[in-house]
């Protein structure tokens, strides 16, 4: 049965809010996920909530009826509450009638299976959560493995990335690491590395994708560092043709992502 | 010789804070652009900024003082303050060294010539402006003529759509109508009107597009209306392969918009 929270003082209230900040997340081991939607998506992906907290005007909808079902049946805490109080947690200007608390999981390089798809994503010191979250929607849509964020990316299981990524962050694989670690850990197995650069002519149409292949991806002010360029396999530049002088990351991400399922789709 | 401001309570400064209100810049048909960067594409293109305040460390900045000196020459008004007092004008979480306010430039479907580009994107009930922002730097990017506004769609002019453009704004052609007035305007010429769809098996790769193509685009969540649907020539799908049902529509329009430019640059 879920319990009832009607004080805005409620101490799980404010330890579930707490979670929109790093620091918590990384004290709990949770994380958010905000609306029926992304958190059914990630109940059918596998993920098991450690709590749900819905409004109770939402009380009577079939599908929230169904992951309440769920996460008690695992074991999960699930919260009735007023949509005020809810808001406390979400925020005002993204009013949901449901919250998920997840717990992070945090994957090493060494836990990927390369063979597992065709292509993975590899991003340096990608800054905002917004494209973090559009480049894992994008990777889910072309059957990517998943993201493997190095150096100081930023957080994958803050509020917006998730909420961008409609649910992909569930469905991806997502490793936190760093350069050395990553260009040593490629280089023990199969792989192409491709670099988005605007330092290079070479056109990313004329390039033949070789399973796996890595598109990396740098970051958003000042693309990648030259050394990492230097330990790409090949560099691929998106043409433009306007006043522009480079497109958002999440963007280029997806005309590279689609030009190689493009070629897995004619192969 | 630029004004010097020093003062938190200047009225100056918090008419230029109030263009963050989409109330206030319709009702002095001026908007903001934040950043040396956009507001330097904004000059190179032929607008003139009304006004420029800059934060006073930058006072050495090269390109800043040919921006000074050009808006000057124009006959603008030039401000320096503190970094302090231009925070209240930028947000405290995107500190900026300069804001140029610019005029409004409303443009009539009419005042359009649809021979100028070979593609052009119209959305309808767009509403996030990050996504709208985006979509026009893309645009720049292939050479698009602009991107027409339908219905409910979000301001143009907003900082957050001006930021995320990064001076694609200034670039492209942005129009505001509704439905019925564009179905009329287009019809009265060339133009080959392509529906984003999840609703045909129309792969977007298989079709040819013709010049002028007309790329439409539909609300976040929803789509495009089904009377809407029915007025396009064509409708395409974009494949996807895992379990997502959608794209993000920025990624859909570059998907999109990529395939028209790639066809263009082969033939």
């Amino acid at each position: 049965m879920p319990r009832i929270i009607t004080s805005h003082s409620n101490e799980t209230i404010k330890r579930i809010r707490s979670l929109r900040e790093k620091k918590f997340r990384q004290r709990e081991g949770l994380f958010l996920a905000e609306g029926m939607r992304i958190v059914a998506e990630a109940v059918e992906a596998g993920a098991v909530p450690q709590m749900l907290v819905y409004a109770e005007d939402a009380r009577g909808h079939p599908l929230l009826a169904k992951l309440v079902a769920q996460c008690e049946a695992a074991g999960g805490d699930v919260i009735e509450t007023s949509r005020d109080i809810l808001h406390k947690i979400t925020e005002k200007d993204n009013p949901q009638a449901l919250v998920g608390v997840f717990p992070v999981e945090a994957l090493a390089l060494d836990s990927i299976d390369r063979a597992a798809s065709f292509v993975w994503i590899v991003c340096q010191s990608l800054k905002d959560p917004g494209n973090l979250g559009t480049i894992l929607r994008t990777a889910d849509a072309v059957g990517a493995g998943g993201v493997i964020l190095l150096d100081q990316s930023c957080d994958p299981f803050s509020v917006e990335a998730v909420r961008a990524s409609m649910g992909a962050l569930f469905t991806q694989r997502v490793v936190q690491s760093d350069g050395a670690a990553f260009f040593e850990w490629l280089r023990q197995g199969p792989g192409m590395l491709v670099g988005a650069s605007l330092n290079t002519d070479h056109d990313y149409q004329a390039v033949s994708y070789d399973a796996p292949t890595f598109l990396f991806m740098g970051n958003e002010q000042s693309g990648l560092p030259p050394d990492y360029e230097a330990a790409c396999d090949v560099l691929v530049k998106i043409p433009m043709a306007g006043k522009a002088d480079s497109l958002n990351v999440a963007v280029s991400c997806a005309v590279l992502l689609y030009e190689v399922f493009n070629q897995r789709r004619r192969a």
